[in-house]
């Protein structure tokens, strides 16, 4: 199987359908691509127009807070949306050169330590459909909001086998 | 008009002399420069040696907190101060091939979601000033507190024509 | 004295020994080296199995929260494991061009604002072994809170002097 048609499955897989809207909800560029590199904006979880998380992650369950499943599961949908707007500004993944950072963000109450286990839902997407260059140098951040009261944001920087 | 000229009509719209002090505050370069890439200290909403905005911004209007209008005036200093910062890097903006990212952390109560219209305060004035070529990939973040209590903080990254 | 042998004596300052395990603590690299960049992931301050601070970091003492020394320390801390991580990487830190970019996450509560100076400490750690180009661009942040309540989180992005 191909990269890209491990992306599909993966999508499938979320009930994501391949030609979904990422506009961006603000004043940005979703992918900014400067010579071999790309920047792809912060993904919050949203699928089909519903956020797949929304709420704090706590240690002890809590009315509206997200459980760690919860949380993983937003995790891989950001990454999922990363990959698709990796791809559609490549033509395909097949260009992609290395994943090399990922930032995981985590909205959580400060007594939530696990910060590493949410953001292994990321990476571990990344990998299925990348292989070995999908797994990125990372950092899992613990923050006290994110926009619209999303579970997590994950944000990557890429490079290309070519420059533009 | 130039980007330049633009730049210092936004520094007088926001009554900022051109000429302003921008020194570390700490143990930090404002600008490093690596052959093509220019990495810009994250910049705090200081004018003329005053914090635009204090406090975190709440959902609901509260004592000692920030109001979105302040909150994305604060934004679009800081990112005027990056900006100033490259021109003083390269000696003129017109040397910038791209705003690459940009990282905006919004100090917030947990209440707050709106993290993306703060940021949008940054957005404008890089895309102002630059034209096409200012509009970032981008990620907003709400966080507990940032240094000297200011209420955002915008970090950017940008490429220039000619590696150093 | 080399690079290589100033790690070595803040490391043995630290009591810390050069083949401390850094072994990553879930699904990501340590170091993603692409051309002639280094992303090196988050480093927590563990030294030896045990982390050098943990809990946030307050204003006015309070149990459970760190001191600004004890902060300060776990910044250089950080800051050692991501160098050592570069060593590895490279083989030596001579061929180490710029640290360009440093974000210090700094686990707190809302009223403390000295970022900047628990930041410092992994700065000065940085130009104590590299000289000059080891003064990063840099952000300091404040969290909610950090994988394992460790106190601060420190992430490097290097470029060296040859491309892979």
């Amino acid at each position: 199987m191909t990269r890209d048609q491990r992306l599909a499955q993966a999508a499938q897989t979320l009930n994501c359908p391949m030609d979904v809207d990422i506009a961006p909800g603000g004043s940005y560029c979703p992918v900014v691509r400067d010579e071999r590199m790309l920047y792809v904006s912060g993904q919050l979880p949203r699928l089909n127009g519903v956020m797949a998380s929304l709420g704090p992650i706590s240690a002890q369950p809590a009315a509206g807070a997200a459980t760690l499943a919860q949380a993983q599961k937003a995790a891989r949908v950001s990454a999922l949306r990363a990959l698709m707007l990796l791809q559609r500004t490549l033509g395909s993944l097949d260009s992609v050169q290395r994943i090399c950072r990922m930032t995981v963000y985590v909205h959580c109450t400060p007594d939530f330590t696990q910060h590493s286990e949410v953001a292994d839902g990321a990476s571990e997407l990344l990998v299925e459909v990348l292989g070995d260059i999908g797994l990125p140098a990372r950092s899992a951040i613990g923050v006290a909001q994110l926009p619209k009261n999303a579970t997590v944001e994950v944000e990557i920087t890429a490079s290309a086998h070519f420059a533009l």
